[in-house]
């Protein structure tokens, strides 16, 4: 979708929930609908009109970026030009709670005159661009494919470093020299290489704890490319592991498996998760799956959907989720298998295809 | 300071203010009092007590890491079990309003009971945990100076691969590896490797431009040790400069000297940006710099004191703080030097010792 298309496409959503205008300060929001990628912007949106506020610094960016919208270098906030602006536009403005601060908001209030100070803004009943954003179009597919796609020539590239006795931090500057060496923009998220008894710690980010002897080692990164994220998760073995640690490792596998197999147009986010919990259920491992099953991810490393337990909320054509069982035996070891996973027309298509056999190095 | 130390500091504070009980849910600050390092907290604290609520994701690393404060692990929301918990203990309860969002306050009032919840929480007013944080303590200080160290020793490792026709992600992969192979768990923020007309966009992020035959090329880039960060700029260039880069060059130099200079006890953030500033406003660069002069660093890369025009905050022995113009020619050129400076007893020490004289490669 171009970012006009974006942009009226928002407006077609805002006419639906009878929004005059709309405050979008939330910075992947703002990047998604007019390209503009600074560290400060304020997005004003009425049927007619965008106009993005940023500061000085950004004078030239701004213009080289954005598209759909007007660019005003704002003097001292954006955030409160672009309130004095909407005051001037439109009798009501909707903002986005879930991304404005209480703070921000009475700055927002005062920006606009007295005599309307209390009623103008009024808060969004649902996330519109967040909505809009998890159904990612064809140009975002495509990037999201090549970002996974580097994941998994990192970890093959990765898998002839990584033997007992090596720092998980020497793990991850090797793993991140690969991902920026094949063109990544950045991680998406601080890398994880969690090894032996760490390998429990869901997020055990690199530490200088050198890999054991025996045991787990979970790989959990993701690559930045023009924005979009990549995520995904291996957890390969050195040395020897116990009977234990294997039977785990295929329930996990097969958890994952059955994750994935799940995901579908019309399933909803918690029966992919119901789909990977209950092997390990069966398994008798659920107590020791300590969160939810994956997440919606785009221009955001975590963005919605998320597929927990219960929720209601049904899968469609373009949405990007991970599906990234666990189990977590503290003290003992860890398993995460994970993928990223768009939904197509009929089914699936699985971003990240590294294998998911145990690796033994 | 200990933990239980940060925690007293604050409660002192609390009692000067008449808190009597604060929900804190930044991540910085809910490390920076009691060590928990994950990504999803809510921190209760009274007079006399301290839960830090997570979720399960966090059971074995919350134990590990939390001094001072009692771990409880959420069945469903952190933050609304601790707010009902904050209903138990006190008859309101403070929350920063520059960290919660107008959808948490909402969720915050749902979890207290209907009679008080229009009036349990009372925004504060002014942000406690970020006040006490400016000031660094010796094991901080000795921290960022530790990471400013692997700062320098990246630079100039880095050196001898930059020159014509490299393409920029490539010198921000070899620096990026440099500070990972140095023990850097991370970087501070997205490396800015800004060459040849792109140095003159102040956040111009690594992008496959190569460096050209003749011009600057800008380095910002940072690296966190346990947690703290460090930040340092340094423009270096290839080939030949005009009369005009190299006078912006040794304004730019002189202004950031002159706002090192000016960093010392007593002396206002408005005061320091104002000595860099009017040093090129002498030079007739002023129009160009279109940043403020630099800001608080710490747990976070951007954090409290602003050095900006007109801020009567007064610097106090352990802030630190970065010292950064620079001037951005829209399509010529661009050039920014910044240090990272703690303020002492007396004056200041410089963290980032790397050489300003212009390096020609």
């Amino acid at each position: 979708m171009s970012d006009a298309g974006r942009l009226n496409a928002l407006r077609a959503l805002m006419a639906k929930d009878s929004v005059k205008a709309l405050l979008v300060t939330h910075l992947p929001d703002v990047r998604w609908l007019c390209g503009f990628t600074g560290s400060n912007a304020a997005l004003a949106v009425t049927p007619k009109n965008a106009v993005l506020f940023t500061d000085g610094r950004y004078t030239t960016q701004a213009r080289q970026e954005t598209r759909g919208a007007r660019v005003a270098i704002a003097k001292k906030s954006a955030l409160k030009e672009a309130c004095a602006l909407l005051e001037q536009m439109a009798k009501r403005a909707s903002y986005d709670p879930g991304h404005t601060t209480v703070a921000d908001l009475a700055m927002m209030r005062s920006a606009v005159s007295a005599k309307v100070r209390r009623s103008f803004f009024v808060a969004l009943q649902r996330p519109l661009v967040g909505e809009l954003r998890m159904i990612k179009d064809a140009g975002e597919l495509r990037l999201m494919e090549k970002a996974a796609a580097i994941g998994d020539k990192v970890f093959s590239a990765l898998l002839s470093h990584i033997e007992s006795g090596v720092a998980e931090t020497e793990i991850a500057a090797t793993l991140e020299f690969f991902a920026r060496s094949m063109g990544a923009e950045g991680m998406s998220f601080d890398t994880i290489v969690a090894s032996g008894e760490r390998s429990a710690l869901p997020h055990g980010k690199a530490s200088a704890r050198k890999t054991p002897r025996n045991g787990f080692i979970t790989l959990d990164f993701g690559v930045i490319l023009n924005g979009y994220c990549s995520d995904m998760t291996r957890t390969v073995c050195v040395g020897k592991l116990s009977r234990q640690e294997r039977a785990a490792y295929e329930a996990v596998l097969e958890a994952q498996q059955a994750g994935v197999a799940a995901v579908k147009p019309g399933a909803t986010c918690g029966e992919v998760d119901e789909a990977a919990r209950s092997v390990l259920r069966k398994a008798r491992l659920a107590k020791y799956f300590t969160h939810s099953t994956g997440h919606g991810v785009g221009l955001e490393i975590h963005e919605a959907p998320l597929l927990a337990a219960g929720k209601k909320l049904e899968l469609k054509p373009g949405m990007v989720v991970t599906v990234e069982p666990g189990v977590y035996l503290a003290g003992k070891f860890g398993i995460r298998i994970e993928d990223m996973v768009a939904v197509t027309q009929r089914g699936n298509k699985v971003l990240t295809n590294s294998t998911k056999a145990l690796i033994e190095l």
